[in-house]
């Protein structure tokens, strides 16, 4: 069988799709009896066209040219950003074509208008790029654990902020080199905000969020903090104390309530996300019956990405590309009314008392102390007082800690991460 | 759409994919819009009829009746073991039956046979549940690494010698003890020899060899080594020099060469595979272009395993459930070819130039010594010598073993281990 696709952007997923497609070609015929051949290829920078000329394909500026192609059966969208990659996108769902996508930007956007105009079109829309790039993820979730609930997932979704944090746990840097590092190696972006301040892993969660249950939240119903106050400080006391800190996509259902949420999170070392390293990527899930499991592998970078755009391509060709549909009932929860236990960081003056004025102001919110850390500093230094809580409300924590920022004995803000437990 | 199945023997799986299947009916129906109903169950223990009765199914003793039901559209096979289990599949396929298994060892050694009659048939044979449980592994290497070259896989594909190689480590128990305690908590079976011998691992390598490589080997051309031999005092040693022992399935492909073996070996601690524990299974996997990837989670129990067979069921009645068909051209490699690190442990008489006449019949052979351990004991006892070597090959170990185990300095036979390195 031979089908023919066509690519819109020639970025470094694009280019390595190509690069893939062609030196994989022999091995997927023989694995699939399928040959896939590239109609065109299409990118507005003109400049691209030396390259797709070296790599033997037809090149075009005018993606619709590709679109209304009556031979081309797939559309991959590599361009990234909402517009004009959606314009593009509905175009060719309604023209009868099936489209892969590694947007997730636009998924996390516009994805219940995108899957409905597909479901319309009778066409089928490949994602499996969008999160976790090399892994296997999405099929993983939609087939594998088609007849599971799933309960939890917590993921490290994003490489960029995966890597800065694990070289300042590795090098004891702190956030401003480490950025500049995972910049200068290309691991993040001159301008790093979209992952940085945790947006690209909000968006790969609404994905996940739509894919285990139903519902495409709105993201700003979504609470998302980045780690840019995440401090070299912050990452010692917690390996200290036996944690690493991860920045994590987290989604739990409890009856009809999903907790969604991005922050960095201390993550115990038995915890199979403390080992994640580098640019790497995983998600861990516990659902009924499949018990939990742990997906792990490249989350980024053109060649791997291209192995999961290459894999929509021929799932959809050989039919069964099928993902969920019906909505749960399920009421988003806000992150007032989330429960978690706490890593507490105050800059206390060196007076007598503080720990027990910080102490009964947690008493009186209920929040419950586990585990307190207080060293002796040089005279006249703020000395670093860092408690764990036990589970309390987040309400509760955010009352007790607008009250202690008001006493004169710590210089404010605390210093708040949340612990997620196994 | 409303769809029939049929599910013949009456197991922990069997009984538990009913309950999940009963449970889960909406959750499917909601995502998949399909319905799944079970047409009857097949047991030949008459006394299964209550069970069945209990959860509302019809229960039969004649497979057959549920094999030519017209209504039927999948038989699952839950029985294990070769026969009848074989006659079964072959005859639910020649009716133009989908079929779902997790016969492990059926597929190992029939497996050619049985996906060719399903290809003459044009049915479905799905086997997620015949290797690590509740992993969705097959789908995630025949869709999601469809064009993907894999260049090894290394996997920790059975639950009970992981529990007992965990419980050994972890308690400081002997091989017996830890084996006894399996057994107790029904973990491992009474007569444990196809776990503890590597067979049950051997039959899901061999899978993975047909799934990523498109060949059945057979099975006594597979070096398989069990666990019984690894001693709490090589644990020990391994945790000193920074490794674990696991039991691990090895395919690694390098050209044309197929590399697929058995056996204990030493994983640093640094592997994501020496953090597998308990009854946990894993595969990692090396890849291109999809880069290293892990597959993390429970390898057996009805609940998990019933996961894996419902998704089965509901991708192969969606369509699409497609798997590796051409055979690569690979040569199976002979254990004596391979090439890898070693840890060996000699039992050293007290005299002097022992290590001297070790060391001398290494040399002798091209094996080189990496790292040697020996620590004083009481006069006439014997002196456990540990060395790792660097890579060295098979055949040229075995030599140098016999001849240094023909020295009356040494009490024979030398304790061996590969080192599987990342």
């Amino acid at each position: 069988m031979v089908k023919k696709i066509a690519i819109i952007g020639m970025g470094t997923v694009g280019e390595a799709t190509i690069r893939s497609l062609k030196k994989n070609a022999a091995l997927i015929s023989r694995r699939k009896d399928l040959d896939v051949e590239i109609k065109g290829v299409c990118d507005v920078r003109k400049e691209k066209e030396t390259v797709a000329k070296s790599l033997g394909v037809a090149f075009t500026t005018d993606a619709y040219q590709l679109i209304n192609d009556p031979e081309v059966d797939v559309i991959v969208e590599l361009i990234g950003g909402i517009e004009p990659a959606k314009s593009l996108i509905l175009a060719a769902l309604k023209n009868k074509k099936h489209v892969v996508t590694a947007n997730k930007a636009l998924l996390a956007q516009h994805g219940a208008e995108i899957f409905n105009v597909a479901l319309e079109n009778n066409v089928a829309v490949g994602f499996e790029a969008s999160v976790c790039g090399a892994i296997p993820l999405i099929e993983g979730v939609s087939r594998g654990l088609v007849s599971s609930e799933i309960k939890k997932i917590e993921g490290i979704l994003n490489g960029t902020t995966n890597y800065i944090l694990h070289r300042m746990t590795e090098e004891r840097m702190d956030f401003a080199l480490a950025l500049k590092e995972a910049q200068k190696k290309g691991f993040a972006e001159k301008n790093p905000h979209f992952d940085v301040e945790g947006i690209d892993t909000l968006h790969k969660l609404c994905i996940l969020a739509y894919l285990c249950f139903g519902v495409w939240p709105k993201l700003d119903k979504v609470y998302t903090e980045g780690i840019t106050k995440i401090t070299l400080m912050d990452i010692l006391y917690a390996e200290e104390l036996g944690y690493r800190i991860k920045l994590l996509a987290i989604a739990k259902k409890e009856d009809h309530d999903l907790d969604l949420r991005v922050h960095p999170a201390l993550v115990c070392f038995d915890h199979p996300l403390a080992e994640v390293d580098d640019a790497y990527n995983a998600a861990f899930l516990d659902t009924v019956p499949a018990g939990q499991l742990l997906f792990y592998g490249l989350g980024a970078g053109g060649a791997p990405t291209s192995a999961s755009v290459i894999s929509d391509v021929v799932n959809i060709l050989l039919g069964g590309n099928e993902f969920f549909r019906g909505e749960e009932k399920v009421k988003l929860k806000n992150i007032k009314e989330v429960t978690t236990r706490y890593y507490l960081r105050f800059m206390a003056k060196d007076r007598p008392g503080v720990l027990a004025a910080i102490a009964k102001v947690l008493a009186s919110c209920k929040i419950s102390i586990a585990s307190v850390q207080q060293r002796e500093v040089s005279k006249g230094k703020l000395a670093p007082v860092v408690i764990l809580t036990h589970r309390a409300k987040e309400a509760d924590l955010q009352k007790a800690l607008a009250r202690i920022d008001k006493l004169d004995i710590v210089k404010h803000p605390t210093q708040v991460i949340r612990i997620e437990d196994l």
